[in-house]
């Protein structure tokens, strides 16, 4: 799933060229590089699928040159999770009634590629030998409040799987510290798994609404109307997350508690907790930042650029050809505030 | 005289660019400019001469159109405040003997122009008279250590014009809080008036050695082989200030106090003190600056480019299309650190 637009990491993000096609880390390799090389060790690369918006099937091409062209699916329109999963669950269904699939968003950051093969290939193996509906839970590290929790039953179900108790939204930090005492919370990682089939069975329960619009459109997946019917379909369905349509509702939930360090690189802070760092804890992406005095900064700025930092304490700071953005890192969540602020005093020039 | 490098004011000001050349204040003109237009109210065009590096001629003829291409003068290389008087005063001298001329530095910022003229009129009218070497001193509003400091006689010599008992260095903090206090102190602005005459008899008395290669090559002035016959007087001649070789030792040395404010755009903070500011005290040049939260900053970048501020108190933000520069406002002394720091670890590029 790589739809997203990713206002937080601007102004590196764009409208025109989103975080998941960024380098956002200074690796070399953007999110939805990573990504892609991470699942081509678990399944065929002509079993993948990138489901994106129409504007950026060209930069899909561009930057994973090995993936079928047919593999690449644009939505007419931004829907979320629960309409995109839909999709590619009827695609699917056709070409293979026992189908089993993996949804995952393309921004993950997973270090560890051989702990993910682990934990990805324990959950592929279970949905297939029964109707669960199976989400990836990582165990957090820190109260964080910018994500999801879900909150297991005990004992396990089966060795290294427990059923799902609750899902619960973003918490305040309160709440998000009482979760991380407990023990048996999990951070919602968005990776989901199950068979075609027995999603569709939940859309058909829970979403009805969106089930009957593809369904009445079936027959032209995987033809050449495939496109036509998306034009039907899209502006008809609810534009709900899968977690909230789904998951939060149905009673085959189940959670595999993950052996791997994950980040979904939401924010600039936690693009800084996931690159390596100078002595002063600086994050420093560019190849031409002279620091005189600075502590604990995100930096990311272009290669060419002659950056001198003197006199800064936990700042982001990040230079683009038409953009610079300086704010402290504890305002990381207001950056969205700006965009829109932009957006109203500037228009969609700087987005 | 307009040959400085201004590495203070780096990155804006760069060795193909300095400082004289840009508009620092973001008033739409250059300081040079702003400079000429002020002489311009004082003498005919014609009779106004700048003196430059060869590599800025090219500079000074865009941005001053309407000064006569051979009032350009090129310095073979840059030897000091003295070297360049002794240079237009020979030239001088050759054209009219009893020429009076006054001597400035291209980069002052003199906001009110009659006020100016009114001082400068004084002056020149002052020298005319007798043999006096005259400076205009600016009554000190702070205990500014990046000036030097005349210490005039009392009474009056004139009206409006006072004996120099002593001219000091840049002061430490201590000792400029004194000078602030006593009364009879004034900031050197570095801008002179004599006879042409007169300042030549006090180069042969106190810069001897300056004077003699040049007098061995006077003929050659206004004449197409001037530029050769500097290239023979310029290695000979030592580089020294016209403070330091003449002002400090003459006794014959006269200051104007002046009645009009006045700044040399040294540094960023002056540039600051010297721009119209935000109800937060910034200070910004640049049409697309977002602030949500910043004070008493020096902001100075492209007009084409976005820029977003947050959570900044007292900082220098300078970008320019190939340098980002941001520190303390009181660190703006340490630029000429940085720079030269930039110079050892990554040449001349960004300088």
């Amino acid at each position: 799933m790589a739809g997203g637009i990713g206002s937080r990491f601007w102004p590196m993000s764009r409208t025109a060229l989103p975080k998941q096609f960024l380098d956002i880390l200074g690796t070399g390799q953007s999110l939805i590089q990573d990504t892609f090389a991470r699942y081509s060790k678990l399944v065929p690369e002509e079993n993948i699928y990138i489901i994106t918006s129409k504007e950026y099937v060209q930069t899909v091409r561009q930057q994973l040159k090995s993936l079928p062209e047919k593999n690449i699916l644009a939505e007419p329109s931004r829907k979320n999770t629960a309409t995109c999963i839909a999709y590619i669950a009827f695609k699917l269904l056709q070409k293979n009634p026992d189908a089993v699939m993996m949804a995952a968003p393309a921004d993950n950051h997973i270090p560890d590629i051989d702990a993910f093969l682990v934990t990805a290939k324990k959950a592929l193996e279970f949905v297939d030998s029964i109707n669960a509906l199976v989400t990836i839970g990582i165990k957090p590290t820190s109260p964080n409040t910018g994500y999801g929790y879900i909150q297991h039953e005990s004992p396990e179900a089966a060795p290294g799987v427990y059923e799902v108790k609750t899902f619960t939204e973003k918490p305040n930090l309160e709440l998000a510290e009482t979760f991380l005492a407990s023990g048996d919370f999990l951070w919602n990682a968005g990776i989901f798994t199950w068979k075609v089939k027995n999603i569709l069975a939940a859309f058909e329960k829970y979403l009805p609404e969106i089930y009957e619009v593809f369904y009445a459109e079936k027959e032209k997946f995987n033809t050449e109307e495939e496109a036509e019917a998306l034009e039907i379909i899209y502006p008809q369905c609810t534009n709900i997350s899968i977690d909230f349509g789904i998951m939060e509702k149905a009673d085959n939930v189940f959670v595999i508690p993950a052996s791997f360090a994950w980040s979904d690189l939401g924010t600039w802070n936690s693009a800084w907790e996931n690159t390596e760092k100078d002595e002063h804890q600086n994050a420093v992406a560019g190849n031409n930042v002279v620091i005189v005095e600075a502590n604990n900064c995100m930096v990311h700025v272009p290669n060419n650029k002659l950056v001198m930092l003197q006199g800064l304490e936990d700042y982001i700071i990040v230079d683009t050809k038409d953009v610079l953005l300086i704010c402290k890192r504890d305002k990381e969540q207001e950056i969205k505030d700006y965009v829109a602020e932009i957006k109203r005093n500037k228009g969609e020039k700087y987005l």
